[in-house]
């Protein structure tokens, strides 16, 4: 906080008064993130330590099937129970598991609701949900009330209403809803945000984040898979549904909910012509794909964010357009900018110049210098474990870490809350001529009072 | 527009119902741009060629200066008369012009407002105006109304009222009003208007456009120069106050007040926190730019742009923070996208793959395939005669093409009410929590009937 001045230096004070005391790390945590006081609500939740983490999966299809793999690499955990409506993929996890010499779990398929049967259980602690994205949010709720904590893929929730119901279970029972923004565990991210509690940027003033990725092949998957569950949402809503990837990490830069938090935010789409054009290129006229009467969502949304501190944030989101890959993984100081795909960074008085990005090799001694500790003492371990370069397993590792040591997880269900709340939020600014919409503090406050994910130097 | 599909197509057709005749091009412009039927209003505004544009000059600082010395390398000028506020400046071009061989200008000095006893000469056709921002509408108004042709530096305006004097003062006078957006004449603009003239992109669906640029340094100039004027600017406003020269090319692109139209924007702005860095590293605390009480103007602008066709363009803006230079560049569409810095390009079935971008030297074949028929023709004279790498040159050719043969300019007052009240609107929109603001219709709705800039085939 060494560069802040003029007002804005005073308004972030204030808004920051209550710090203090968080932002000293009493402990230091294993791994590089900063153990957090516990606090009321659901903030910096600790939990007793569980020696064995009981695990259940609830989905176990392409995204589902690689969590159960990938939790069998870690110590400390059994496989409990597992739940899937689609019988192929729920035998085929169930023989995964066994073949590795484990138990076999219970199995539970009877039909859209057998989770909640196999939530009656008392031998299960958490359970990792896999299933579409409008079911995350009442499978998490489900689960905390019956005493699990919930981890989610993302988003955690497509409504507000959602969101407040994550929030409000979470505070009522006490239980972990994490949502399991695997991004946020990147070697770049981590480096970024260590960047970032290191003051190497400076004060920061500006983050783009997105989801660009050419996903229109999922349109093939008609009767079962992503296809089947996920393109409908491209007919029903518009927005940004699917920001976190991208998102998450930047607020985690940023400190969101942790000091400052989202403020309000507009939204423009554009117009949505990819997915019927996809999908009379790909499919017979009579496909259920074109029989759409109105693809509603944009191809690409752009939404712009403003935090509390008076940061913006710029979120895109592009499933539909023949672009490549991109989360753009921006982050803007007054003294430097960190961005991705490809990597750059500038750094006044540190790389070459101010006018010219270092990348490619020239970051290497960058990488040297500002890795993330957890990437510096796990990244090895992590890429061999695979999923997303790494990100996947450091993610399980990091869950699994803080459940069995008792320590605060680095993402809460207030994150989970306002990162998944700018798809709704969007789709609320754009049916509005992209007016500005406030987003909810989920925190009831405590964003001024939580210290910053942290650094231990 | 082979691909536009769905619900957006038929606004689209109902959107463009008037334009078929406009875009019937009648007659092959020389160098690649389309000739447009004259209209009412100043839309394809028609004058009486002239055989010598006679030329004066408002402003011969560091960019005046450029144009005075670039003009003389064209055939069929005369430079008339000189203005300058700032005597070495005035002294010096009058200089410049009577080295070269020519009758020496006329000289107005006299004040600021010597400017008005230029304008009362009738042996002038055309001003070109290269002074601060905030005198560019009044003396480009004073100018048509004095029966000369106006061209501006940009930002034609910096308030809506000012947008609507230069619209109000054309359309009576019947004059020439360009603001002369230079980087809608670089190569790579050029190329990308070619590719979506020739739909290589699909259907569009949105840009993104910037300038950023470290232009802190100007701050040194305190006393006369770009500092001077343009520095308070940061001091007093807050908004996205120099949009052109990204928006310009890609309103050409989205043929912005010619077949669409920008119909709402939102913006935000980050904390404002370079400036008095920067002046606290570099000036003795008692130096006038440390005693600055406010720096209002966030150091990154984002603002968002709805077309009327519901297309979507990014516009950044940052002469703040040490970042490298970029315009951004990008036009995205239903087949492909272009972008710029570095460039880069997709477009499905055409180049490798559409998951990679093309870039570099693998660009060339595009380059080949996609320039645009005026760079072809005029590229190599263009690049010889200078200004930001050939950009300069190019518009002041065209310019002086376009009134010595009685053609449409390429940017007409519409363009330069449009593109220049992104300024103040984004001003309004982020005093107002990023609430959108509608965008005036400057061309009365002849957008719905003026055709696009064309390609001759």
């Amino acid at each position: 906080m060494t560069e802040r001045s003029g007002v804005t230096r005073r308004d972030f004070l204030r808004a920051a008064a209550g710090v203090g005391a968080g932002m000293a790390l009493t402990k230091p945590a294993l791994a590089g993130f900063s153990s957090q006081a516990s606090a009321s609500g659901a903030t910096g939740l600790k939990v007793a330590p569980l020696k064995t983490v009981r695990t259940a999966f609830i989905g176990v299809g392409a995204r589902g099937s690689g969590h159960v793999e990938q939790m069998m690499t870690l110590d400390g955990i059994d496989v409990v129970a597992i739940c899937d409506n689609h019988e192929p993929s729920l035998a085929s996890a169930v023989k995964r598991v066994a073949a590795k010499g484990r138990k076999e779990p219970a199995a539970y398929g009877k039909g859209d609701e057998d989770y909640r049967r196999m939530l009656e259980r008392d031998d299960i602690d958490i359970v990792i949900i896999a299933t579409p994205w409008e079911l995350h949010a009442r499978m998490c709720a489900h689960a905390m009330k019956a005493g699990k904590h919930a981890f989610t893929e993302v988003p955690a929730a497509v409504t507000l209403d959602e969101c407040w119901e994550l929030v409000d279970t979470a505070e009522r029972t006490q239980k972990h809803c994490m949502m399991m923004e695997n991004c946020c565990y990147g070697r770049e991210e981590l480096m970024a945000l260590n960047m970032c509690r290191l003051g190497a940027l400076g004060e920061l003033l500006h983050g783009e984040a997105a989801y660009i990725h050419d996903l229109r092949g999922q349109m093939n998957e008609v009767a079962h898979g992503t296809g089947s569950w996920r393109t409908p949402h491209y007919i029903k809503r518009n927005g940004n549904l699917y920001p976190t990837h991208g998102l998450g990490p930047v607020a985690q830069y940023m400190g969101i909910n942790r000091g400052d938090r989202f403020d309000y935010l507009s939204s423009v789409a554009s117009p949505a012509l990819g997915r019927a054009r996809y999908a009379k290129q790909r499919f017979p006229p009579d496909h259920k794909w074109n029989k759409v009467a109105r693809w509603n969502c944009g191809d690409i949304n752009t939404t712009i964010i403003r935090t509390a501190l008076g940061r913006t944030i710029m979120v895109q989101w592009d499933e539909t357009s023949p672009r490549p890959y991109s989360r753009l993984n921006l982050i803007q100081g007054t003294r430097g900018t960190f961005a991705g795909y490809p990597n750059r960074l500038v750094i006044e008085g540190e790389t070459k110049n101010a006018h010219e990005w270092t990348e490619g090799g020239d970051l290497k001694p960058f990488f040297e210098k500002y890795d993330h500790p957890l990437w510096k003492k796990m990244g090895e371990l992590a890429t061999s474990g695979g999923g997303h370069g790494g990100m996947d397993w450091l993610m399980l590792w990091r869950m699994v870490y803080g459940l069995r040591n008792g320590e605060p997880l680095d993402q809460d269900v207030y994150d989970a809350a306002s990162w998944s709340a700018v798809g709704p939020l969007s789709e609320k600014s754009i049916a509005k001529r992209s007016t500005s919409v406030d987003v909810p503090d989920f925190t009831r406050g405590r964003w001024k009072t939580t210290a910053p994910l942290g650094i231990i130097s």
